[in-house]
């Protein structure tokens, strides 16, 4: 199987935040897009540029490689595993590939089924927010079928610029977890620390300065310090998603019978923070939690 | 005033596996250098490459520049505020700079008894580990008078690259507070999710390709990810040290008061890991915790 612009139909589903940007990358690199989204005037900037409309099943007959970045498990389950879902409705052959970060266990089951109708599935979940969807450097991280990795390369390749095989299916979404507890507990610890800068009476724009290029430094604090001074709230990525995130990293802890006490810190704080409507504000948001 | 390696005499106090280094670049830069370590042994490097062993009342009188890089705040205190220490022995007109982290109101207290006697003092602790110790790449926050920084920048700039001015006595160990916050909660972070990784059956090596460049890269994750899982716990940074630390920060968060629940969780893991006899290991034992 080859995956170039001349032969290869490519579907997007979900194209909200990240996905318009990744999908668009696609769409300059010649490929014919067709596109869907549940709020359809978010496929507009695309659809302008050339991508088609379709619903979920229609999409899945006409395309041999489809992506998926919806919001939710509920959202995957329902585009894959629903009556005019993905699987329902894909060619054989056809390759699916769920970029959403959705449960290890989701992806197990839906791969599965999918080999049972001799389609082939990949879980390959991303990081790099809002800026590296934008700038085609997300990091992919890739679980399934090794074979069907190597041959939808060329189109990860538009959307990453780290793109890294980890293994059977699921390991792309387990891989995505264990990058969500590193940001869980970081994000606290970038939230506290310009608190106190600001309390005990620094200039806390001169201790970025300070401490962004030493062993505190992170992508957190470089990227997102400077919003949480500006007051910038406006959502990279959304609080509830990354409650989300947490809630499913946290239940495989709870599975493998590991306690994660600064993961278990992190969700509690990030749904007071949700309780307080913060739900869809970026993730630095929790600065507010601090600064009230 | 001026700092050069003819007219400076440049004493430091303290060369453990942070000093040793700082003040081999000094040496190396031509200064003439006088040390002191409370273990004489530590010294023996710097010895043989030309510097003289003095007592610390001695050390004071011969010097014009003098650094102190020593261990907890007590020693500091007792470096400084001591019957045979630098205050009572420095002469008129020297610059002395404590690179120890300490609390910030040591910081001022020592401030204000130097320059009772026309003395002067800067706080400028420093991040980067023994690595940027090593290669002169520390971060170094710097309080006190600003001629007085700006007069010494010359050595400062023999040890570290980001170098910041932040503000009146005590800002720079302000600074290092804020630093050694994001790194607090940030070790959870990488112990908690390369745990999750091995147990969920990844390749870890792998999972760290993927995630260190996207939004969960961070030094810790970079340069102590791979050691937690070599399993060399070998001390760049000590656990003993990171819990004074973490202590300093707490105490002054508490003064200001500000509720930074991620540094409590951090001290009292931390303060697990002294139990179980990791003070002299390196940051990255946390892993232990986790992997027990």
């Amino acid at each position: 199987m080859r995956i170039d612009p001349q032969t290869t139909n490519v579907g997007f589903i979900g194209t909200g935040v990240m996905g318009k940007n990744m999908a668009g990358h696609i769409l300059d690199a010649g490929y014919k897009l067709f596109v869907y989204n549940r709020t359809k005037s978010k496929t507009e900037e695309l659809l302008k540029k050339g991508a088609i409309f379709l619903p979920i099943d229609e999409l899945a007959r006409t395309c041999n490689l489809v992506i998926t970045m919806v919001g939710f498990p509920k959202d995957v389950e329902e585009v894959y595993l629903g009556d005019n879902g993905l699987l329902k409705n894909a060619r054989k052959d056809s390759i699916l590939i769920d970029m959403t970060t959705s449960p290890p266990s989701l992806a197990v089951k839906i791969d599965t089924e999918a080999k049972r109708r001799g389609i082939y599935f990949l879980d390959a979940p991303v990081s790099g927010g809002d800026i590296g969807a934008k700038n085609a450097t997300l990091s992919i991280m890739v679980g399934g079928n090794k074979e069907i990795f190597n041959t939808v390369l060329p189109i990860f390749n538009l959307m990453g610029k780290n793109i890294v095989y980890q293994g059977k299916a699921g390991s792309g979404q387990h891989t995505k977890m264990c990058n969500q507890i590193v940001i869980a507990t970081n994000m606290i610890g970038v939230a506290e620390s310009l608190c106190y800068a600001i309390k005990s009476g620094l200039d806390p724009e001169k201790v970025l300065k300070s401490i962004g290029g030493g062993a505190a430094g992170s992508w957190s604090l470089t990227n997102l310090g400077p919003k949480m001074l500006k007051g910038d709230f406006a959502p990279g990525f959304y609080v509830k998603h990354f409650i989300k995130d947490m809630k499913i990293a946290l239940d495989e802890a709870i599975k493998m019978g590991i306690k994660l006490p600064g993961l278990e810190l992190a969700l509690s704080l990030y749904e007071e923070l949700s309780k307080i409507g913060e739900d869809n504000s970026g993730t630095q948001a929790i600065f507010k939690l601090y600064m009230k």
